[in-house]
């Protein structure tokens, strides 16, 4: 961020407008526009129930992969809010491009907050003018944004590198519902990630991109276990042909630069999570990946491994449980266990390593768990979890009412 | 308890020993004697990971189904301690074995607490003549039975019931690490059930009551979605040929009382888990029942659910986004979702209560989330959680240490 050039993105503007509801609830709305367009990419979440935002958004790219702005808001999810809910995001979509004097398919929405309420109609189209108005590309405007889209997020998510004479930007939301499940052109969150470059990219390179890259790293991590049914990554590259375009020779420079922006947005997301105090590294070795995956997951979710890393306790004996627990089959009795560096767990049994010792690690905010399944299998998975704070009851026992 | 004889159960007597290992932590041993002998069936954890108890005693039961006592201790869970766990197992059953005259294989074995040390073989063995000498069939002796396999829990679980002119006594333990999946005859806990009678039953009948309605009730309920390596259920029958014996025609009736016995034990220990202020009952109606189980655990055992129920909070969003990631393939615009007798969700979408008032169902400290999935199967499925608190979080992130 600090780094931001003070006019950096060449074809975007962004603006934000706070208000609030009739019930008197906050609502906050944000807009950035893309000239003369976007090329978009877009990933949502697995979970059956959909936002209405999302299916808006895949109706519209479904006509045109070619985008001038995405619309957001936080403080209502727009899901399962009633047979209008559909109806009014059609409508506030038309008003927007009309306002804009573009197409209506060329308007994406994404959307967080509570379910269960309709997006207010009124507020949302009164606020119009002024979101088109005000649109700019200086950084307090991208800083507004970025604000206009946080829930119990506590911090602004956003990094921003060069490349070439070049930017890539990334704005994200989302601290709790936090297991992104991805699928590309599928419904997928409430994480919302806007990655957006001023590069023109080849739509064929961006999906690439896209599925080997950015969605196995948005699926990786997990803060409470709940997938919502608003994830969104838009992915947008700027369809401008005077402009730099990408080159084969060079989208392997390109994609280690896209792999740093997405590692340090997720330990943004992760940091920030609710109530979290600690982050922790799981790495299955040995383990086909299929398997790993379903170990790192269930280490992951697990109340009390999470609770011992909370409390720096060197309880080793939950996450060899958990892993016992968790439907894969393999041989216990082989496995190792390393908290950091200190080997706890030796072929399925206590490596009788001081607690103390373990425990200094734990106290860190940031750690490695390491399970070694020795299956034979050369494969391994990587996977961010966190630690379950009293803070993290307090928030969500209160969130709604 | 307090309809309990005082001297109550014919053929079974109890004592219990509560000392502290030289490290300091406390340690209680419990022990249970059956003559001439009781009919054992038994259910033990799913989890790959195994507590040398549970190893031991089936090693036992392969022997013999006809065994003679039942030795349990807390503070410890014999889980994963080292090569030496398994010896140290054998060997303070053989000691036992010796000081009551009967078979090493007579003799059965549960551990529940902290995973990673052996049993206190000095300690556990010198307290074993005191242990015999204090059996006893006074109620007093009982309590204190009970007591001694307590961990985190705040309060006894006993539950008596008369059947005929004979007994059916349920004692158990379990507060944290409950999800239990067990399989008859094989590993899974900690949960420790002793379910204990002194009416002659055949084996083949008790194997029926154990397949059909002890394990499914103790499989149906979860505190905090962690499955033990140490869960176990211990289905005890008098073999006292001169005792009375369950008919055939009398099998119906003594089905019933067993299930009061089982669901008055579940209650018990679901009002009694980590942090517990409210338990729901979960019912998943028109599914079929495989689906509707991972659709009840789904929402057991998320984070989000379970801090809504804490609060009190009629955030029913949390409740459709769950089932929607559950990976259970089903049209959720068909679903509705009642909280007690308010239907919150209609085919998927708002049915737009007032939260004010499903809110007052809330508070309450039992109720019912029903979920009609209209798949056109008419099966349902009933599963039983509870909410999370923070006092669950302060309890687990200190629990070892």
């Amino acid at each position: 961020m600090k780094h931001m050039n003070n006019k950096l993105m060449k074809g975007y503007k962004f603006s934000s407008f706070f208000t609030a509801t009739k019930n008197n609830k906050k609502l906050k709305i944000g807009l950035i526009s893309i000239e003369p367009y976007g090329e978009c990419v877009s990933a949502f979440t697995k979970n059956l129930l959909k936002s209405n935002s999302i299916i808006v958004s895949q109706k519209h790219l479904k006509k045109t992969d070619k985008i001038k702005c995405i619309l957001t808001n936080s403080g209502c999810a727009n899901t399962a809010c009633g047979k209008d809910g559909l109806k009014i995001t059609e409508e506030i979509c038309e008003s927007l491009a009309k306002q804009l004097s573009i197409k209506k398919e060329e308007v994406l929405i994404a959307s967080t907050g509570v379910i269960g309420e309709p997006l207010p109609k009124k507020v949302f189209i009164s606020s119009i003018p002024q979101l088109v108005s005000s649109l700019s590309n200086n950084k307090s405007s991208v800083i507004n944004f970025a604000r206009s889209i946080l829930t119990t997020d506590t911090k602004l998510k956003v990094v921003y590198k060069r490349f070439k004479n070049n930017n890539i930007l990334c704005i994200a939301k989302g601290a709790g519902m936090i297991a992104p499940q991805l699928e590309l052109y599928k419904p997928h969150a409430t994480m919302l990630v806007f990655l957006l470059t001023d590069i023109w990219i080849e739509k064929k390179l961006m999906e690439k991109l896209m599925k080997d890259t950015i969605v196995p790293m948005f699926n990786s991590f997990s803060i409470d276990g709940d997938t919502s049914p608003n994830d969104t990554i838009f992915f947008v590259s700027l369809g401008d042909k005077n402009n730099y375009k990408l080159s084969m020779t060079e989208f392997e420079k390109f994609s280690k630069v896209l792999k740093f922006v997405c590692e340090e947005t997720i330990k943004q997301l992760l940091f920030d999570g609710e109530g979290v105090t600690k982050v922790v590294k799981i790495v299955i070795e040995n383990c086909s990946k299929e398997n790993a995956e379903v170990l790192a997951r269930t280490i992951s979710n697990s109340l009390l491994v999470k609770t011992a890393i909370n409390g720096a306790d060197p309880n080793w004996g939950r996450i060899l449980a958990a892993i016992g627990r968790s439907g894969v089959k393999f041989n216990i009795n082989k496995t190792d266990i390393y908290i950091g560096k200190h080997c706890v767990v030796k072929n399925g049994t206590s490596n009788f390593v001081n607690d103390n010792i373990v425990r200094k690690t734990m106290l860190k905010n940031f750690f490695e768990i390491k399970i070694d399944i020795k299956s034979g299998k050369k494969e391994s998975f990587v996977f961010y979890t966190t630690d379950l704070s009293k803070k993290y009851v307090d928030i969500n026992s209160k969130y709604k009412t």
